[in-house]
Order: C-alpha cells, then structure tokens, then sequence
C-alpha cells in the first residue's frame, strides 16, 4: 500500500528505470528468497485465499522453490485445483518485502522427495519416512516479482 | 501442513473436542490476533493469490479488523473485484499460526478514517492527510478460522 509515496531513501536516491536499477532491486530481493520461511499463498475451491507459513527446502534463485508437503495439506488440495500460487517474504521494515507470482507442481519423483527430505519430517511421515504415501514435495515456479513497490519480470 | 502427526505436546495432553476444547483453541488463536502486523491475502483478476503485510489499526477478538489502506493500492484493487480474503498471524514456531478467512471490504467514511489513522500516514497521503481521497479503511469480517490444525467458526 501506499505504493506511489513511500519510498527509501534508496530508493529516492536512484532513478527508477534501466538495467542497472532492476538488477539493484532483484539483488535486495534475492536476499529475501534466502530466508528459511516463506508465506504461501494458494485460492481455495471457493476463490478465496490462504497463507501457510512454509519451509523452503531448496530455492535456485528467484525462479525456483521446493517445499516438503503432503498429499492430506490443505494447500496441496488447493493446488490440485487451481495452481496459481504466490510466495513472499519479508523482513523487519514492513516495506522489506518480496512477493514472487507463479504456478506450483506436485511431485512424487523419489529423487526430489530426496532432496527436500528432512530427518524432523519423520514424525510427521510415519508411514515409511521418505516413502511415505502422504509425503510429496511442492515445487513452484516465479514468473514475475514485486520487491516493495517495484515490479519485475523473471526471466 | 502435516496436520494430521504434528502436535505440540499441549495438543496431545488435550481432548480434541467439546466446548472447553474449542475455547482453549480460540484464547490461543486471540493471542496471535492482538499482534500488530497482519499478512494479508487477496486473489487477484486472473485468480492468483497475492500476499501482503500490513499494520492492524484496530481490532475487535476474531471478528473484525481494520486496516489503514489507499485506493491506489494493487490490494484494493483486488478487492474491488473480488472480496474474499483472508488475514494471517504467526509467531515463532511454524505451528504458532492463526488464518482467518472471510470478507474485506472498503470504507471512505471519515469516522473510519479517522479511528484507522496514525500521524506516521501523513508522507503516504500528501493531498490532504486524512482527507485524502486516495486514503481508505479496509475492513475485514472474519467467518471462520484455523489455530494450526483446528478448524473453528467465528461466531
């Protein structure tokens, strides 16, 4: 909110437009996507939103992110339906924030349950730990950004 | 996610149903609602969720909360065309979480206005303050909620 006043000082002392500007802002909201937690959204079957705190289990950049799921979540039923998903981040100043708009998959290849495999998951996965039925990993791709009042697209 | 193996050691001591149950449930749930930022989700027209924090002006229990906002602002837009939302609190541990689910709408009226305001505002609307007419109240009306795994109704 307040999207045309409230800038940093940063931001005041840039000029908002080129190359050198958007690779500026894409480094601060890299810096975001490397926190451990994200809030996820997703749209439930009666159009309306929901948000999960999540662990990111893996990230390449601003294009990629893997959590650890389950088949039985709430938000995985929500994606079966509609995947249209965003992830943000944020840190202190409320103006510090990134949102990052895309899709989310499901997977139940062995190789990224691997990889998003965690040992204080195995008491959430009874049923055979990493091979768990229930137990499935949620990969969602950015197609476009906002860091703060600036948009961008992922390339 | 998970909600069907991970409890905190007060979940399992607890009997999951009845009315003192529920209440315990609710009185958690107000803690993390007397917080002072709030994340707050939207759908946007092409039915992708959208994610952004904001600072509670006011609130009253689970039921209604109010938020200083602009017309302006990608958020409200949303609103405009589609009025579900939903308003997300959490604190420290990733189960320590509250998502209410219900309706936002946008108010002009000065009396909201004014009971919404805070001087530090003032560099967002520049044309006249609180009588800004880029400057509104979002209100939102919670109908149901979940404390981690549990599922309430908002009476």
């Amino acid at each position: 909110m307040y999207k045309k006043n409230i800038f940093t000082s940063w931001f005041k002392k840039n000029k908002r437009t080129g190359r050198k500007f958007m690779e500026k802002i894409k480094e601060r909201a890299l810096k975001l996507a490397n926190k451990k937690i994200a809030f996820v959204g997703s749209v439930n079957e009666n159009n309306v939103p929901n948000i999960k705190a999540m662990s990111v289990a893996k990230h390449h950049g601003l294009e990629t992110f893997y959590f650890a799921s389950s088949h039985s979540a709430i938000k995985t039923e929500h994606y079966k339906r509609n995947f249209n998903a965003c992830i943000y981040f944020n840190d202190g100043p409320i103006y510090k924030e990134l949102v990052l708009e895309g899709i989310m998959k499901i997977f139940n290849d062995i190789e990224m349950k691997k990889m998003a495999w965690k040992n204080d998951l195995k008491s959430a996965f009874k049923n055979g730990g990493i091979h768990d039925p229930d137990y499935c990993v949620l990969k969602f791709t950015a197609k476009k950004g906002h860091y703060h009042t600036e948009a961008f697209e992922i390339d």
